[in-house]
């Protein structure tokens, strides 16, 4: 009997998720797995609708572009999943005959992992997970793949912003960057800083309770100083009683729609200190693209769809491959396999020591971990000013 | 008596604005110039406050670094000038020697190259003009350097979020650009295209008044039909009356902030169609962004460098460097002098040729037109759905 592999990719994608496809793809055969090597279309809806997208028939050069190419080259889901829904998907794995599935997903594909694997686990099937967030958020690895690459467009759009801000001058610059509960990809930005002092100058993420008073003397004070000021928020800033720092713009039912922080922050900055200012939000293209594809991130989500193949086909079910940091300088991880009950729906936050007192920062020590998996540091642009 | 050459920058930046700067000082050096040459720091502001770098004494090694340096590495300036700063000006120009003044802008700028190119008439100082603007609403010329790089920006970004909205997906993704008054660089999404019918879905632009029930209505046939719909907008648009589509967020005597166009129509979509929605807003970054500078925007704006620094050191004065296009396909220009008169705050919108009769598009003779300046083409992705 012929068997196969299913790799399901769950949640938003990052710059980095088919690379992982192409590191499962690629260990699969080279294993001399024999069966078919599919893809799941759309995540775990497309496995409930049996829409599989036959990938081990590709030459490995179609493969390769997987590298290159941004979203989710299967598609991906976001439907949440009934209880009963986990059976169902037994039984049609069975009846396709396949032997190992990998989902490649955050906390809550992890969580859809470690449901799929008890169900499973009678039927001799294996379900392995591959780390994948933008925004770091998985517990117990050091980081997740998708985070790189994420931050270095972070670091990249902010470092030029800011020269841009500074010849013009424009004042003040708010730049909203994606994250509702972790401050990892706003902290990112600190990599944007040439020098101590530098832009950005003002670091505002969700672990910090967000104080508009202190928010704009913060802001007055680096004005009056520098002239142009440069501010990173969290999408999902939070008051010190947790509601959202832009109030909604729409409420209906269970609908709701708040507006953007860092839109209204600037407007704040306009009415309350009458300084210009103005905020951008490059949004969902920091998780797409490619043009800030880390190289450290895209080996490293190979990497890792390789390690979960070879975990699944070794017959282990129920294990998340990870990355333990081993140094910072010179940078080095090892590999690791974390069973996936340690991560279903853990909400991994910036610890303190990568937060800055003041609650307005992060700390050199983040900067120190953060910059290796970005693998960005400013370049040495010309300036005569 | 040894004189001296001057370059100023004028208005935003643009990715290429310090490539011209080179182009400048390169074609200067070349022709043996033995004087200095300077840039003014800080646009026209510097000049009054007589503040000037040196760049003629850097190597051709530290010359070169400009061409990927975001921003303006000299500053550039929108401070509004009075009637008595030309004069001001001139005096200064008299007495720092300065025999040629290179002014690199837009409309704004070259409005101020042709006020003082007429007060330094008698002074034998030449005054000329290099086009720079990321809108693209310089009139005469086919396009100014700036906006190839710009229009790639815009057209990258679209492609990747486009398959990122299809990948998840998320229904109606609204991504505003820059552009007050014309629709150049919304426009240029449409080169995200891969086929017909793909998307961008729908392009709005200030050219076409903006009827919100009509869009409602592209937008709730094109979720229909489609499932995942995107959407790009100028900043600028506006209603029949000419009011902006955004109410003002903030009013208080001259100041005024407009609410962001994107942000407004993605709750539109959400509170009367009922359909999820989010919007995007790279905003500045879509000029600083050296990953999307275009080749050939860029060498073009060495060209007009060295264009204006000729015609400065042949002794002509009011008139800027300019491209005529000779063929879209080969892509093919010639260079050109135009009468800074000709420029002086004239806006040049979108021509009706170039707009779809509905307003919700841009026709394919403006693709063919564009493509070749943002030198971009959708590369040829992974996907298996």
């Amino acid at each position: 009997m012929m068997e196969s592999i299913l790799v399901v990719h769950g949640g938003a994608p990052t710059a980095v998720i088919n690379a992982s496809l192409y590191g499962a793809v690629r260990q699969t055969r080279r294993r001399g797995f024999r069966g078919r090597i599919y893809g799941a279309i759309h995540g775990t809806g497309g496995v409930l609708e049996e829409r599989f997208a036959d990938l081990g028939s590709s030459s490995e050069e179609a493969l390769r572009r997987l590298l290159d190419t941004p979203a989710s080259a299967i598609g991906t889901s976001r439907t949440p999943l009934e209880a009963e829904d986990y059976g169902r998907m037994a039984e049609i794995l069975k009846k396709h005959q396949i032997r190992a599935v990998l989902m490649t997903g955050g906390n809550g594909t992890m969580d859809a992992c470690g449901r799929l694997k008890a169900v499973c686990a009678d039927e001799g099937i294996s379900v392995c997970g591959i780390p994948k967030t933008i925004d770091n958020d998985i517990g117990v690895i050091d980081h997740a793949p998708g985070y790189g690459s994420a931050a270095r467009f972070v670091a990249q759009c902010v470092s030029e912003i800011a020269l841009d801000v500074r010849a013009l001058p424009i004042h003040v610059c708010i730049v909203e960057v994606m994250g509702r509960n972790a401050g990892w990809l706003a902290a990112a930005s600190a990599l944007a800083r040439r020098e101590e002092g530098g832009a950005p100058d003002l670091i505002y993420v969700p672990e910090a309770a967000f104080d508009e008073e202190k928010f704009l003397s913060d802001v007055s004070a680096l004005h009056a100083q520098k002239g142009d000021v440069v501010v990173v928020v969290s999408e999902g800033l939070k008051r010190p009683d947790g509601s959202t720092v832009a109030p909604p713009l729409f409420v209906s039912g269970r609908a709701r729609y708040d507006g953007d922080v860092g839109n209204h922050l600037a407007k704040l900055v306009i009415s309350r200190l009458g300084i210009k200012a103005r905020s951008e939000k490059p949004g969902i293209w920091g998780r797409c693209c490619m043009a800030a594809q880390s190289p450290v991130d895209r080996e490293e989500a190979v990497r890792m769809g390789a390690l979960a193949a070879d975990a699944a086909l070794d017959g282990r079910s129920g294990v998340m491959a990870g990355l333990r940091r081993l140094s910072s300088d010179p940078y080095s991880c090892e590999e690791m396999l974390v069973p996936v009950e340690q991560v279903m729906l853990e909400e991994r936050l910036l610890p303190p020591a990568f937060l800055s007192p003041a609650g307005n920062d992060v700390t050199e020590e983040f900067v120190a971990w953060c910059r290796p998996l970005a693998a960005y540091t400013p370049p040495d642009y010309a300036s005569y000013f």
